[in-house]
């Protein structure tokens, strides 16, 4: 689909990019410049016009930022990235730093002298981020210098223009909700508090808000724009693309405005009254120019982010399409693997590369959801494993095949793991998997009371393995979107998350375990949010569950049946119960045998 | 042991006095006067003379208010007194107010004209409670009025003298650290922070600081006092009884001075320098005190709170023994009660009074921990209930009686409930003990990464429940004293409680669930934090996990088998063996032999 941004990524283009950059700074009286892998919208993903960290460093990782002084430069990366950042950069010239570890502001105070001057792109950093750095660095004589001109354009002639993609309009009935009603119901709840405006700068919350998607970035279904709606319901679209501004203002009609994004910062200068803007998303220059207007800077959540959340009925029927038609898609995938990898010809790319073409062979796929993980034996322990063609690995009798992948639909964004056996498992990766698999069974059975957050419910999911003295490094769950991002907010099943659990949220449900140089495991469902069903012998409390959305088998190989509760146990007949009957009509020939044996009782 | 104040609370003395305080409101130009269960120290049991709200209104229980206007009575209580309080106060006369459902500043808004006084004794209320109600009625024109006086002194004549009991000194080898060394490393950690003095206002806090204990107070052995602690590790202790203060000076040595109560007002008028004083627990007048001195306020934990919580090796090896000493009062109880119960004659207070001497006849008992609860049948389903005269209930064969009690003894202080099968238990009691055990047994088996804190925690006790459609509603944990409080913090297990947890602390871990009109059912046993012990299989993680303190059997008619997972039958029967083991030595005859039948395997 999207082609990837390859070529300028090798190390060897490091060095000479790095002196001209030092060149730049100098000239221009900057002691420290930052470069982050960010564009002004803050997403995962970039387009390749923003790729500026890879560009300069080779590092590609999705999160991280390089540090640049007269004679240092350090790329700070955070724990998935320790092993990736060293085959990508190199390094005798860039230094990788343990991020969160390394502070920022302990490392420029180490590297520059007081009165310092650090350059940066205030389009690039969020008010929050500079906030946070200008007051750690405050005393010790080093000063933050903004610098948005067109700065890295001056040592990179040949770099991407920024994207231009067309913008198409997302069905009604598909949304579940029509464009003006969101505007109207957002713009309400601004009101109800008080508020005038709020300034949208995140492209998830714009394409929900207006019922639009694009291709501007890879793998998320969203354009490049900002916006600001109003209290009356009205939006001002800022677009780079001049010449769909009239096709946009007609789709959406009376209350929208399509104008030349260069207006934006001008007419944010221009607000009055009380304005909402998201300290964690908007870009620093934009919160400068709010605190320069007439207007009264209201810091809060962008309003679109937990009703975007809160999905309609209409997205949930979609998303739980998408997920029958990606699970036949999975199934296929497996019973193909089963079939080939024990015959020893089945790589990791073999793997990706397999998995595509069945989700293609659905006639519906308009994007996978982001970049496959297919992780053999040791390589499944890296968590955020993207194979290549250095680390391409075959698949071995006795190894665990972690895949994680997903699918942009038009009616929903689906994201599953399963981890595979293939031929003859380790015990020790049996009692693992088992103890995975039993951490995400306990969130897949949680009923609830209302106000719960899923900084509640993460211990439900690593109990498991804790009481085995083990754990996992990440979260374990995110939101998702609706053909939007695959990682959405504001809720997460994670010790950081007090963000109560509301109906019609869909969440990730994936713990993992991982045995470094060995194997790793993760297993992941897709679940909504839902009203507790009824049940014998319930007491009368409002309390709320989740509906399972991915129905793809588990692998019975690995799964150690007397470590389970009794109900553990149902829950997996019943699992898999639901799955035959949800995907056998879909799957033909040996996938169809396939299922049906992977889907017998325990 | 203490003689709790009895005469005054029933219901007929209430409209008398309710008159009189109406009477000099009028005459002070007060609109309203809010009488809290306080007393300056905020503990969770007052002496009889801060039983204003009791000798008012007749209701005893451990939380609530009276808010008086001169025509209203509002008796504020929360979800455990509801049924208690109709009992208890005259309703022609008082109100009852569910709360905190009902917010005191709308009911005060509804009850008072704009312009109205609510009068208040700032020694009783907090300065965040203070703070709290001016904010809500910001704009109202309703005002808090300070009155500090005799106020109450003027319509009760025959008000009992506060409390000065002997004050006398705890041992350094119970205590684990001598008071000059916790002096020093308080008074240093203050210092660290750049603050010179802390304001002390929590006896157990002080107690616990100086290595003394009181008699001020029913169940709690600390006695009334405030303090100043300074950066250099001096004291200057704020005690009422002026014969002792000599003795209490030459018993702690240089670095404590012991002063009368009357002049800590003025000595915190008199600081200068960054003082230290905790909005939570400080009465308002201290807090505007150090307002109108020199001195800058910082507002932020009591610096005792933590360091007490973490126990010493000393402190946790006498809970141990402690608990050891308890545990075979609880078996001697247990086995007595199985006995007797079934014949028909044991009554509630019958079997408060069993407990009690079983207790006492270990010669080591101070006083019991807290008002022993035993609530047979549905009386069990009222979470705080205290029998009475009026109230007792025999206990009859197919019912559940549950006992929730503790002792204080020199080494240590115990808190244990377990409920008890009379009879054949009902079909539905089985399965909900069982679930409620699952939940205690998850918190015992728990290890944790460090940075884990009682909310995150909180689930693991309530999932059986919840999948079930049920919960309790009461925290699953509270942190426990050395003799000291039964309930302390900062520590808990709640969705409310993010304090992490550390090593030394001592945890309460009491699942429950109520049927109201049938039966109570709540297992507590006591918890130490420890390092987790190594494991076969384990990674190489840093975490915690708990030590089980209490020592007495589960009630195996209660528990269904087939509802358990492998490792909860395993952990029961670890359980019973230990217990067995541990108790075992240290009872006789037929209680010895009950014990061995309670500890058979499952």
């Amino acid at each position: 689909m999207f082609q990837t941004f390859e070529v300028a990524t090798r190390p060897e283009n490091g060095p000479p990019r790095l002196s001209a950059l030092r060149q730049i700074m100098a000239e221009d009286g900057l002691d420290a410049y930052l470069v982050p892998r960010a564009d002004a919208h803050q997403g995962e993903y970039v387009a390749p016009h923003d790729e500026v960290l890879g560009w300069l460093t080779g590092f590609t990782g999705s999160a991280g930022f390089c540090a640049v002084t007269a004679r240092r430069a350090g790329v700070f990366i955070d724990g998935r990235y320790r092993v990736q950042v060293r085959a990508q950069v190199d390094t005798d010239h860039f230094t990788p730093v343990h991020w969160p570890e390394t502070k920022l502001w302990d490392w420029l105070r180490e590297a520059l002298p007081s009165g310092g001057k650090v350059g940066f792109n205030p389009w690039l950093h969020t008010r929050a981020e500079i906030d946070k750095l200008e007051a750690e660095l405050q005393g010790t004589g080093i000063t933050m210098a903004r610098h948005d001109g067109p700065f890295i354009d001056r040592i990179w002639p040949d770099r991407p223009a920024p994207p231009e993609e067309p913008v198409t309009a997302y069905p009604d009935d598909l949304a579940g909700e029509p464009q003006a009603d969101k505007r109207a119901r957002i713009g309400k709840a601004l009101a109800e508090v008080g508020e005038d405006h709020a300034i949208l700068t995140l492209p998830d919350s714009i394409c929900w808000l207006l019922n639009l998607r694009g291709t501007d970035i890879p793998r998320n279904p969203v354009f490049q724009a900002f916006a600001i709606l109003s209290a009356d319901g009205s939006v001002r679209l800022y677009r780079r693309d001049g010449r769909a501004h009239k096709e946009i203002e007609t789709l959406l009609g009376d209350g929208v405005t399509v104008l030349p994004e260069g207006m934006f910062d001008d007419d944010v200068r221009a607000l009055s009254g009380k304005v909402r803007c998201d300290p964690k998303s908007a870009p620093h220059e934009i919160a400068l120019a709010l605190e320069a207007s007439a207007a009264t800077p209201v810091w809060g959540d962008d309003p679109c982010l937990l009703p975007k959340a809160c999905k309609t009925k209409a997205e949930l029927d979609g998303t739980r399409a998408a997920h029958l038609r990606d699970g036949a898609a999975m199934v296929n995938f497996l019973a193909w693997l089963d079939a080939e990898a024990p015959k020893g010809g089945v790589t990791e790319i073999g793997a990706v590369t397999a998995l595509e073409g069945f989700r293609r062979a659905t006639n519906a796929l308009l994007d996978i959801s982001f970049e496959t993980i297919a992780g053999a034996g040791p390589n499944g322990a890296i968590v955020h494993y993207r194979v290549n063609e250095d680390s391409d690995r075959a698949v071995s009798p006795g190894e665990l095949l972690l895949v994680d992948s997903g699918g942009q639909y038009l009616d929903g964004t689906t994201d599953i793991t399963r981890t595979i056996a293939i031929g003859e498992p380790p015990a020790d990766a049996v009692a693992s998997y088992t103890a995975v698999l039993q951490g995400m069974i306990a969130i897949s059975r949680a009923r609830f009371p209302r106000g719960v957050g899923g900084a509640h419910l993460d211990a439900l999911a690593r109990f498991p393995l804790w009481t085995m003295g083990r754990d996992y490094d990440h979260g374990t769950g995110h939101g998702v979107g609706a053909y939007l991002s695959v990682h959405e907010g504001p809720q997460r099943i994670s010790r950081l998350s007090d963000v109560a659990l509301k109906e019609g949220m869909i969440l990730s449900n994936e713990p993992g375990y991982y045995r470094v140089g060995a194997f790793g495991i993760r297993i992941e469902n897709l679940l909504a949010v839902i009203p507790a069903p009824a049940l014998d012998g319930a007491d009368d409390r409002d309390m709320l569950a989740f509906e399972t959305l991915t129905w793809v088998p588990l692998d019975r190989r690995l799964i150690d049946p007397a470590q389970l509760s009794p109900a553990e146990r149902v829950w997996i007949n019943e699992y898999h119960d639901a799955t035959l009957r949800a995907i056998g009509p879909r799957v033909d020939g040996p996938a169809r045998e396939w299922l049906e044996a992977a889907c017998a009782p325990l």
